[in-house]
């Protein structure tokens, strides 16, 4: 019997769920080779558009089929322009066990997941003040979650306009922060440690003149060949450049971009999933940070296994509630 | 509101739509290039596969997404081996509509009405005999389909085991058919003047020699690179070769064979689509049969449009029920 779960289900359960070691495990099994993950389908309609990511662990009881949709004029139907569900099969049978109608959220989540496990392994000890670029879903949930990986409550945000980083000040003060606001890029650089960036932007927002040492950034917005939120130079000065995925990053995201440009090379790229496995296993063949003047860059793109794990979680989760 | 759709709901509805003329529309639009339908995406796993196919009509008001797979070894769980569901978009905001949980029903029902479109526009005015190659789920469903193009009730069935022989004469003479059995495939050919074949075969079971003018063939079985069901020859006499999508044809099915055999042209296929258009628009470049001494042969591999309109016509039976 297929179960169909729906928004609220997933958000009541979501707190009870461990995610970090999930998609932890997810991104290890993608670096070992154990994740299959064809090509992502794509839909092009004349409002909007679908994609299909698809795949599985090959020591897991499930695949995942994941359909996303971004439809820009929904916002003027009063509708979200961004929308999704996940589809949960049995990797013995093929039989579908549920139907989680997470209406896109789910891939927020996993994306902000993700951005907490890059802190974890790459961001300095000391964390003096969070970075944040960006004031919308994303810059919020990225922050929310580093709440679990860091204690440090103390946050700079940028944004283009006053009235959504009020917004955003106010709503993240509610949440245990204290946020100040900026709309002057260089201030981010010069005064935080712990960066993410969360815009669409295609053109570089952080410039390499502001950069310091010992700061760790994570790219989350550039997920195309064309967007861009770091200026290449950043990548060329890091000690470490981290991608989630290499093959993916080398043809999008900000180290495709910094390879495009003949500023880094692709033989001194880190994956996350070894770093992990690395410093969770005790090998030492790769490292990631290895001390507090570091500069560390996590360039995130999103890949299936996110969705394969957080999708299995969350299932598991309300099978048990 | 996502409406999850049971099979049993979807059971109830199926004899109340008049699938023939949705289906109709869903090959016209695929021939004069109104559907939109990507690669099928597929995933493979230890024990089965799993396929992705999607797309819409640019006039319609859905997407379909629709999931398929195949795990040879569920019968021996006690499961059916195929198993499926579709989903249905809202083509102007992406918002989900309905999840048919089909367990790839559907999927079967329309290459059979497949099938009787074919026979409708193809076959010779007066149905001597039908015959059938195999005993499976799409050997039933082909001659009940066939019901609603073809006043003719001899049936001629051709299987390797005498068990299932008997009991598809059972189940078929209880539908009103008048069904002999044989397991000499020759006297399908020479005996029957509409023949469907519908075996996972591999090597051609309806041989040339056999072949008397009048007869169409509909070939649903192959629908892979390797699959064959009709020897080449077949296709090399016939009059009128019709592929339900040409691209796909060209490489898989039957026409496939006899393309790589060098024994027919690419510029002799006419579309599956274009002649239903001619034939009932009045349009009189793409006739398909012209005289009832004509051989003709349908090759059906299956298109996503079936799908699309299957889909959305079981919904919005549903939604007016």
């Amino acid at each position: 019997m297929t179960l169909l779960i729906s928004p609220d289900q997933i958000e009541a359960v979501l707190p009870q769920i461990d995610l970090i070691p999930a998609i932890e495990q997810g991104f290890v099994a993608y670096s070992e080779g154990r994740a299959v993950a064809p090509p992502v389908g794509e839909l092009l309609l004349e409002k909007g558009e679908a994609h299909i990511k698809y795949g599985y662990l090959k020591d897991d009881s499930y695949y995942v089929i994941k359909i996303a949709s971004g439809f820009y004029e929904n916002p003027q139907l009063g509708l979200p322009s961004s929308n999704g569900l996940m589809l949960i099969f049995d990797q013995q049978s093929g039989e579908p066990v549920a139907i989680l109608l997470d209406e896109g959220h789910l891939t927020d989540v996993r994306t902000a997941v993700a951005g907490a496990i890059a802190a974890k392994y790459l961001a300095p000890r000391q964390v003096e003040r969070i970075g944040i670029v960006g004031t919308g879903i994303q810059a919020r949930l990225q922050l929310l979650h580093l709440q679990t990986v860091s204690d440090c409550r103390d946050v700079l945000v940028w944004g283009r306009g006053q009235r959504q980083l009020k917004r955003y000040q106010i709503a993240m003060n509610e949440r245990g922060f204290n946020v100040e606001t900026t709309r002057d890029l260089a201030d981010i650089l010069s005064t935080c440690n712990l960066v993410v960036t969360t815009t669409p932007s295609n053109t570089p927002l952080l410039q390499f003149e502001n950069l310091k040492s010992g700061t760790h950034i994570t790219a989350v917005g550039s997920d195309t060949p064309h967007k861009q939120e770091l200026d290449s130079q950043i990548l060329a000065r890091a000690d470490v450049v981290v991608a989630d995925s290499i093959p993916q990053c080398l043809g999008r995201g900000e180290i495709h971009q910094a390879l495009k440009a003949g500023l880094i090379e692709q033989d001194q790229l880190l994956e996350l999933g070894d770093i992990i496995a690395a410093q969770t296993r005790g090998r030492a063949q790769t490292r990631g940070r290895i001390d507090d003047k570091q500069i560390t860059i996590a360039d995130l793109t999103g890949v299936a296994v996110q969705d394969i794990k957080i999708a299995g979680a969350v299932y598991e989760a309300i099978q048990t509630a």
